[in-house]
């Protein structure tokens, strides 16, 4: 269990970016909803459709520049087991690709629970002797809330694969102090807590390139606890959400690298799905070209403040 | 928002308890599955119509007795869109038989994203002017490690409806102190903070009997918390797991529960659902109704140390 495969795609296409696939109805171009409303209905089945046609474009565009995809879950599953279908769907494209998958699922609960998540997103489900995959992901990201309980069928399940989880430590969002960057008596933080955490849970893990395969969630919209973290952390990758539309620049990302460059990937959801929409005078045919364009800027735009990334 | 209609059913039905459908292949009878692999062969589809049709039995006989069912989204996402479409199926059997549908799914994000979940399991999707419901539940639970953020949303779609939410406090799991027990500087443990937060989100909620929308997940394994948080929280609903399998007996309910008997429901998974493999020389094609004699065993249980329920 580690990072080891997401690490290589990152230096290998210089870019420390994964592309969210947040699918909203408003994102997807016209022409798509059209034919898949015609074949479907304005239905969940004809949101699903246009949802999976809508990554695809973006995938088949993204795929030789940047390393992974972060599909959201609560986008899929507000249409419904159509919705799950055009995820598992899309999953396999990514990876037809050659991409990297870290499905955002932010799951949790207790030990044997638990472990179906792990299962369902990263293993391989039993049906009586047969076995197939549900979802497929390559990582998952989870919360950690329950403790070990909750992340030890992961690593159980993970094992002896490059697969990996994120688990939230400081997120992006501006409530997340209300808990998170509360101190306990020991003068510790919840979020350093959680990441000191997710160093002890991947301790045995450690790949190749010095990270084991249980990151952290860390937002780019708090740049000094990213740097913290990173200092106290030095074996947990990051996932850093919060880049572009949440606020985030390049320069708020960097103190999530170590200096070779790596130590994390940074996600642009909104930014990247929908940059067909920022260009004046675009035929919507070309959303994904628009996309690409974007994820491009992106890399050059932290590349300019992390440098070459080296293993 | 409120929990007005699942206490009204618990009062109707004298019964404090949900029902757990935690569905995996080593629970149901040979014979349905047999007759769901004939159609499907040992996949995912065939899997997840075995798991509708043994939820159908169970809710068949447990509808006139148990007020709510509690299905675990993990088990249904462990397989694959085919299971997560039997989760939909199985909403709408229990909600046609007049069960209040807690969707366990500890969902947790940011707030656009818990936007689509709170559509996702309590509301309706918008599909371009059409409107579809996805999941359909009554409540959800909730994860509320991100803050307020994370929570707002799901207040926002369930207002006006009597729908609620369940965020985790104390969960029943083994490990569950590692952060859920540790103190702050001023002496207040995560798990009171947390509930003292839903106390707060809840409090422009209350409903007729004293209880807002916004409940609280407190495990039977740790009595002595479950009895604070009750005193410390006093229109925070609790959903309590832990009965049972895990270990809780009735009398570590008790301290849940206000002097009306009203204030929590408790959670079976297993011992209803497995119920049928403890009998004796019971003929499998049973399994319904030795679930509904452990469910009636359990009411009358958890009556004999809470008394009459009343509003």
């Amino acid at each position: 269990m580690s990072f080891d495969r997401l690490i290589e795609k990152i230096v290998e296409k210089q870019n420390p970016t994964v592309a969210g696939l947040d699918p909203k109805m408003a994102y997807i171009p016209e022409y798509i909803k059209k034919e898949s409303f015609e074949k479907y209905g304005k239905t969940l089945a004809g949101a699903a459709d246009a949802i999976l046609t809508y990554n695809k474009g973006l995938i088949h565009e993204l795929c030789d520049i940047v390393p992974a995809i972060k599909p959201q879950c609560a986008y899929y599953e507000m249409y419904g087991w159509q919705g799950m279908k055009a995820l598992a769907e899309t999953i396999e494209y990514a990876k037809s690709k050659g991409m990297f998958v870290i499905t955002d699922g932010k799951r949790n609960d207790i030990g044997t629970t638990m472990e179906a998540y792990a299962i369902a997103h990263l293993g391989v489900t039993d049906i009586d002797g047969e076995a197939e995959e549900a979802f497929g992901g390559d990582a998952l990201t989870v919360n950690g809330y329950l403790g070990t309980d909750g992340i030890k069928p992961l690593i159980d399940i993970c094992n002896k694969k490059d697969k990996g989880i994120f688990v939230l430590a400081k997120t992006s969002n501006p409530s997340s102090g209300e808990l998170q960057n509360l101190e306990f008596t020991n003068g510790e933080t919840v979020y350093l807590h959680m990441g000191r955490m997710c160093e002890q849970w991947g301790e045995d893990l450690t790949g190749k390139y010095g990270y084991s395969g249980v990151g952290a969630v860390v937002g780019a919209t708090y740049p000094e606890m990213l740097t913290e973290l990173r200092k106290e952390l030095p074996k947990t990758f990051f996932l850093v959400p919060g880049y572009g539309a949440q606020g985030g620049g390049a320069k708020d990302c960097q103190g999530a690298f170590d200096s070779n460059g790596i130590g994390a990937i940074v996600n642009s959801s909104r930014g990247i799905m929908c940059a067909w929409q920022k260009e004046e005078g675009l035929d919507e045919k070309d959303y994904a070209k628009a996309a690409r364009r974007e994820a491009i800027r992106m890399r050059d735009d932290l590349k300019s403040v992390i440098g070459e990334m080296k293993i």
